[in-house]
């Protein structure tokens, strides 16, 4: 028995989200279908980050364990050979037994695009999200300095939220613009369920002046999730990496 | 009756090239049948370059002679309320009436994409080529200097070519590198029948190692197709703009 990380990346436009759910197809489903078809032996995968219908991946990261003969690294090539073309392993290999994507340390990086344009381009349809209410990228850059640190981002998550400790700490948020395009990153400690589409749905507000810079100070403090943005639509968020602390 | 311009941005993936053909559907044809839709007469669009099946454009040019009173710069918002999601138009204004898309001088920008990592980017594999070959960039750029400046391109076009005069000018051309995605940006007086392509798979050839960047000299003066490197997938070409001197 040996235990198999793989990096995980696939355009998430075709799928219910990551987690098995009855209601339509998900990258673990079909994951767990593919390996149990390439190592003859029924596998269930453990996800480290469990995104959303329509968010895509290039770095999720899965684990599980196997009896197969096949080498760790080649894994991924053999993978590849069966998966529908829109998921595709970046790599793998044999880890710890008890190395566990989540409950570990770990510092996540995402994306959230926005073509800000006055029309949508095709190319970017699936995985940008379009505004055409011009934005001011130096006022979303001030907004997103008050959420830069170790805060409560209570308002930062869906109401329904069942965790008790909403603190958490971003290292990095930066906004960048470049013909139009706007991409918000952030890496952080961890993150709520929707706390990046709703950092982004709030940064929008700012950027067309609906709401001042200033006025996060207060929505991080009021800890009530009424207080932030809208949730922005899935599409333009991308897991890029999960790196664990050794 | 008034002359329209439109800037016309398109995935290719879905259709056969921009011209009307009987083997499948185009997006001229697609702009001709939703523009009579739309201005309620029979309209024939006129483009400046006829993208191969598979290549994708942000920046296309059409013209065309209406009678309607829509205003020249609101058919782009109406025509896109009727387009799939795979074409937009990104403006439209009234010109001159012997405005000609082709016939006039004008300067073209062309990039074409390369993931070169180990495995493929599911969300790139519409909008850019996979090769898995290690790449060197510096090599690439040094081949690159060759094709900058006025050439006779014959060896970089496809052989059953009827032009007579293959001089052309590439005013710039620049490799960059980004976490494993190659983008080749060129830019010149205009462009021989698959001459983008055939200078994107010549310089992959240098980059792999299997021609030598200084023989780029030779190949320019043989004027002969089967020098040159091998024509790169459409998938990974687009057209970025056409500009016009006045």
């Amino acid at each position: 028995m040996k235990r198999i990380k793989m990096i995980v990346a696939y355009e998430g436009t075709n799928y219910c989200g990551w987690q098995v759910q009855p209601n339509g197809i998900t990258v673990e489903e079909v994951l767990n279908a593919k390996l149990a078809e390439l190592l003859k032996e029924p596998i269930k995968i453990i996800g480290a980050s469990r995104t959303d219908s329509g968010v895509h991946a290039l770095g999720n990261v899965a684990v599980f364990n196997t009896n197969s003969p096949i080498p760790g690294d080649k894994i991924a090539f053999a993978l590849n050979h069966i998966l529908p073309d829109d998921i595709r392993i970046q790599g793998s290999c044999e880890v710890e037994e008890d190395f566990h994507p989540r409950f570990r340390n770990s510092r996540k990086t995402y994306e959230y695009k926005i073509v800000n344009r006055t029309f949508p381009i095709p190319t970017l349809r699936r995985t940008a999200h379009f505004s055409h209410y011009s934005m001011d990228i130096q006022l979303m850059r001030k907004a997103a300095n008050y959420l830069v640190g170790r805060h409560d981002f209570k308002s930062f998550a869906t109401a329904k939220l069942e965790v008790i400790d909403t603190v958490r700490e971003i290292y990095n948020l930066s906004i960048e613009e470049l013909e139009g395009i706007i991409t918000i990153r952030v890496t952080g400690s961890g993150f709520l369920y929707n706390m990046v589409r709703i950092i982004a749905g709030t940064l929008m507000e700012v950027g067309i002046k609906r709401t001042p810079p200033e006025d996060i100070e207060a929505i991080l403090l009021g800890r009530d999730r009424n207080l932030a943005g809208p949730t922005a639509p899935a599409n333009g968020l991308t897991l890029i990496k999960i790196e664990y602390n050794e």
